[in-house]
């Protein structure tokens, strides 16, 4: 890493909690490394808080991201600051792009094009499977997948798209802080393949402050947001905000009105989002020329079939007839499992086109 | 009735197989009594269909006329001419209005604010119980709901708009004809509270190629069109398409996009009709003044509330919680009802605001 790499996290140390107040320095000063090398006199008249005054001239700003730059490096993470060649250049565009970005993975992946895929942390079963579907369907066809690694829609979306291609993950705390715990082996599994990304300083705790912040990346990274079932006050409708802020598509997937959990979706698209059926509603909306890119994959069936089912899966599918539908119910008695249950991996089913659900819950296989 | 009205009916009669000739004969010879009393000469260069020439020249239409007008009289049914100041405006705008209506009931309610209200033939519970609610809603705020007396989504509309107000029924045979007979105590009370509308001479039976016919006739007389639950390929789209062609409004219930069911309205919202979620929705997209006499009366509560409830809802109402929820499972292992039958039933409590649903098919009572 060279020496502007340094000046660059300096920069960001200093003034990662009073932007406007950097803004302000390098305006005046022109080079980030001449404000985080100003004398006291260079900064006369800029009204930088005191903290950031003291970081810059006691050198302490620097020393700090001298120490960061050195773990970082232990662990192996990618720094990515603003005039990096390797910086995304979709997040360039935005009104406050993080100056800096660590990384944990394939930073490769930041400059493919991408869609963010963004939901509840109480999704129904529904919800789970569509978002899992759309990430897949849209992976296979090369479009990398952004979330932001929390429980529900946003671990769905990353599943679905690592099974088909690569996923981007943006966390709302330092890059090193195992957080949703639940998540660690999927955060894993995305840097292995994908990246997981943070502006927070290493050790930033995941404070509920940050993920507001953390949603511009995500929304800032993708050409489109996909909204997957929310609630009716909720952080995906923020997400949805700053997307249209920063001219991204919105779109949302609809749901029964009787649904809390789709309420937000709901809501989005009768305040003009685009309605999500299919993986091509979302490429349908994109620019040119990755619109075409992805509809001229369409034929590209993923393969979803028969081999990569489940032991309780294969077993259901043996329960359904071709030649007729079975209701719920009888399914439950044969099998001895919840009805609940069923419905879910009977979704699931459906959503892989294996199985087709008549009215009244009734069921039959895929011919 | 007039002679008006009988030379109206001859002209209808006539010309209902051939409406293009019957403009032609109207433009040239400007009267409608010119036309059924025309002789030969008159109707010279109008290439008129022979039967149609025939009819007319031998006065067979006027006899059968008067045949027909006997039979309304009998039945006390009213036929409303084109002419008539009864005749509802909103239809009198269409491209090619009815040329009489026959009308079972109390005419007076065409001339009231209209919201149709349509759907599939086979909905799910969800399409069932939107249809009932949305219908009550409106009909409680003084808005006459339209739609087609078919099985499903029809009838639900019809039924819930009973509940609270009035409704019209518009049929694709003649008003004699007791089609669909499951409908038919439904068609009764509709007669009695509102109306039952055909331009098909009686007797007509209710072949296929009437009902779209018949479907310009719903969405002329309604100020917006709301589509619940409808499959890809299915009659409501075409009443949708009519509608649209008319200048109304077209309006769509969204639901789960596993949903054979909601493809139709889901597609309807993504090619840019107003998604529904509640009456007030329906009610934002009408015109000036009804938009505002309907919003007013957002505090009347329609009350849905315990009197109402049937043995088998209050039962289960007893068996919920109102500090805690209840799995579905837990609540057929209970009841002993079956599990799709429970889900129908705690739908329709949670469409009145008695009850609330969890994810995971948890349910609470209302508070």
């Amino acid at each position: 890493m060279n020496g502007g790499t340094l000046h660059w996290l300096a920069f960001h140390l200093t003034f990662l909690s009073c932007p406007a107040a950097g803004r302000r320095a390098l305006k005046h000063l022109r080079a980030v490394q001449d404000v985080v090398l100003a004398r006291p006199s260079d900064l006369e008249g800029l009204r930088l808080p005191s903290e950031a005054f003291q970081e810059i001239v006691t050198r302490r700003a620097l020393a700090e991201a001298a120490v960061e730059l050195e773990k970082i490096d232990r662990k192996a993470y990618t720094l990515l600051t603003f005039e990096d060649p390797g910086y995304p250049k979709s997040l360039r565009e935005i009104f406050d792009p993080p100056l800096v970005l660590y990384c944990a993975g394939r930073a490769e992946v930041l400059e493919e094009p991408a869609v963010a895929i963004v939901g509840s942390r109480r999704p129904t079963p529904y919800g789970r499977a569509l978002a899992g579907k759309l990430a897949g369907d849209l992976a296979s066809r090369g479009c990398v997948i952004v979330s932001g690694l929390a429980v529900g829609i946003d671990a769905c979306a990353h599943w679905g798209a690592l099974k088909e291609g690569r996923t981007i993950a943006v966390l709302g705390s330092g890059l090193d802080v195992d957080y949703p715990r639940v998540n660690s082996r999927l955060a894993e599994k995305i840097a292995e393949r994908g990246a997981v990304l943070s502006e927070f300083p290493l050790g930033t705790p995941p404070l509920q402050k940050n993920f507001p912040i953390r949603n511009r990346i995500i929304s800032g990274l993708a050409m489109g947001l996909v909204v997957v079932e929310a609630a009716e006050r909720s952080g995906s409708l923020i997400s949805a905000g700053f997307a249209l802020d920063q001219g991204r598509e919105v779109l949302a997937v609809p749901g029964n009105v009787t649904s809390e959990q789709s309420r937000g979706a709901n809501g989005l698209i009768k305040a003009g989002a685009k309605l999500v059926e299919t993986w091509e509603d979302v490429a349908e909306e994109l620019p040119t020329p990755w619109r075409e890119k992805l509809l001229a994959r369409r034929e590209e069936k993923v393969d979803n079939s028969r081999d990569s089912l489940t032991e309780d899966e294969n077993r259901l599918m043996k329960e359904l007839p071709a030649d007729g539908a079975v209701h719920v119910d009888e399914l439950a008695e044969r099998t001895g499992w919840p009805v609940s249950g069923l419905l879910a991996l009977l979704l699931g089913l459906e959503l892989r086109g294996l199985a087709v659900q008549h009215p009244g819950k009734l069921f039959q296989r895929s011919i």
